[in-house]
């Protein structure tokens, strides 16, 4: 079984609800743009990809109903400007408006309303696709270079937080990456970090990985180092947030203390992320600035106080790895670079496509 | 305030209930041997130096009262046994218990019951004392140390797991070293890890520092490393489970993944523990057998479910730091010493005490 966060057929769109995972699997029909702006802000969708698309498709939803009438570009930018207020930080979401937009007004130029709704279908339509593609393309190059430097008939891999289908369209960045180690038979068993404080690991990972029947063990964060030392960790594959132009990356708190522990045993390190999470307008990860959030992430859990009262917290959300940790490579749609390499090659292959 | 997890008078014995912490600070009575022994067994008291003083202490109150009658003797044996059997791996009640009987029975040659039962107290009463004073040995032999390295006014220190009033019979071991600092007026900040999956830091160390007024900030294992870059951290100190002949210790699983995190960054690591926790039968971490502990420590709180059902986990409760990570030194009641010290530094000191 292949999980699937979001169902798309045409004219419907369906949600896995994320905020009663992973004790309930309930799909909740998005009728449209007002139901989709409802499920992001309330994070029943989460993570950054997965926002934009479902966005866009409660969009597609409503165009195939005729909403928009005789002027569907007024529509369609009032209803991008709506979705991505419902969490303005998420930048997929303003990115895709923004293209969007600019397509329906020059195709508004030479169309009908009719034609013009059919084709801004198809540009959300294909934007679905595009992304579990890239997606399938980053596992399939991650799989490729893990097992091209291991003798094993199967590897053990190393991930932390949730970079699935629940975080991207589907099939994911780095899980992506397992799924294609999984695909191939070539997976021995993918150990997940439980990624205190908000616990994407073992309630959202470990969630895929036991719907798919992917072997996999939850470890603490805290165990990370003693399960590289133990268990033949042949490599370790983390998400992104953001990878700047020296390779610098941003992404989950706790990334960086993997990345020194890989270094310390040797094992690669590897960041997947769509070249679309490379920011060449950053030089380095000094530039980025982490956000920190509010101690009770780390205090209770399900409202239930598990800290002592009192106690004063830090709480940063993300952690920038030096780009000299990320030993194993950056896997992109368009191969796996040095973090060196990167720059040069997103810079000539991004303005070759 | 000076936090009691043992509240001891003259046949007398109250003992902070350490399951109802954080939330409630109650203490309860001891009035006797069975008493102890259920409050050991249900775990309202913990840590292996407090479970053996707590255990004794509830004797010397029975024996205050003229327990034993004319035969003090087998009652303090038969009392020591089935404290031992409260929790069979606490060494420490096992090693208090041979020492103890063999005591009470030479004093048996010479004094009547009136005055066995005296000395017998007596030796109980110095045992909470030594425990105590060897801690803040440790406590300042740690705080000199650290400060000699280091020309700031004050410095800010990392540690894991519960090591302070509530493990042991009084002030702990590496939280004595900040315990210390703090008295020095030399502490900026100690940032405890929260110690996943039992949260001894978010819950005990925590509760500590907010009842003694240590500025103390909690983070998520997974920020240690971050912290280390970022906080200005002067030294990482942590206890011991046990530290076997070439220095190599066992403590709290992620001790390990702290000490390679404190190397990349150049920051002494320390290891606190009394001499008593110093094992030197074994030659090196590789001789000592890591608990794995039931996965539910994982995938629940309080019996509150935290984790995709059916995942597998890998629960180990310890791990073993080899001794080329510590860096900074072993401190011990005895003096600071290098793993390559620790086995002729303990053995003539021993031998001449």
């Amino acid at each position: 079984m292949t999980l699937e966060a979001i169902r798309y057929g045409t004219g419907s769109l369906q949600i896995l609800n994320q905020l009663l995972l992973p004790h309930q699997t309930v799909y909740e029909e998005i009728r449209g743009v007002q139901a989709a702006y409802e499920a992001i802000k309330a994070m029943k969708v989460r993570g950054a990809p997965a926002i934009a698309i479902v966005g866009c498709l409660s969009l597609a939803v409503e165009l195939r109903a005729g909403a928009g009438g005789d002027d569907p570009v007024t529509f369609i930018r009032e209803s991008l400007c709506h979705l991505t207020s419902a969490r303005p930080t998420a930048v997929n979401m303003g990115r895709a408006a923004r293209e969007l937009i600019e397509f329906a007004e020059n195709e508004s130029m030479e169309k009908n309303s009719e034609q013009l709704r059919e084709s801004v279908i198809a540009w959300i339509e294909d934007m679905l696709q595009r992304d579990v593609n890239d997606n399938k393309k980053i596992g399939n190059y991650g799989a490729q270079h893990i097992l091209s430097g291991v003798p094993r008939d199967s590897v053990s891999v190393l991930t932390h937080c949730n970079t699935g289908s629940l975080a991207t369209a589907g099939y994911g960045t780095a899980l992506g990456v397992v799924r294609s180690l999984h695909a191939l038979g070539r997976l021995k068993r993918v150990y997940c970090t439980e990624t205190r404080p908000y616990n994407q690991g073992s309630r959202l990972t470990a969630y895929e990985a036991v719907a798919e029947g992917i072997p996999a063990t939850l470890i603490t964060d805290s165990m990370a180092a003693l399960t590289m030392r133990e268990m033949a960790i042949s490599a370790v594959v983390v998400g992104a947030d953001r990878v700047v132009a020296n390779g610098d990356t941003a992404n989950k708190v706790g990334t960086y203390q993997l990345a020194i522990a890989a270094k310390h045993h040797g094992i690669p390190f590897y960041v997947a992320a769509p070249s679309t999470s490379c920011d060449l307008s950053l030089e380095s990860g000094r530039d980025i600035i982490i956000e920190v959030r509010p101690p009770e992430e780390l205090t209770s859990i399900n409202g239930l106080p598990i800290a002592a009262p009192g106690i004063e917290v830090w709480n940063p959300a993300f952690d920038v790895t030096p780009h000299q940790l990320i030993t194993g490579g950056i896997i992109t749609e368009l191969g796996v670079f040095l973090p060196s390499e990167l720059q040069a090659a997103l810079t000539g292959r991004l303005t070759a496509l």
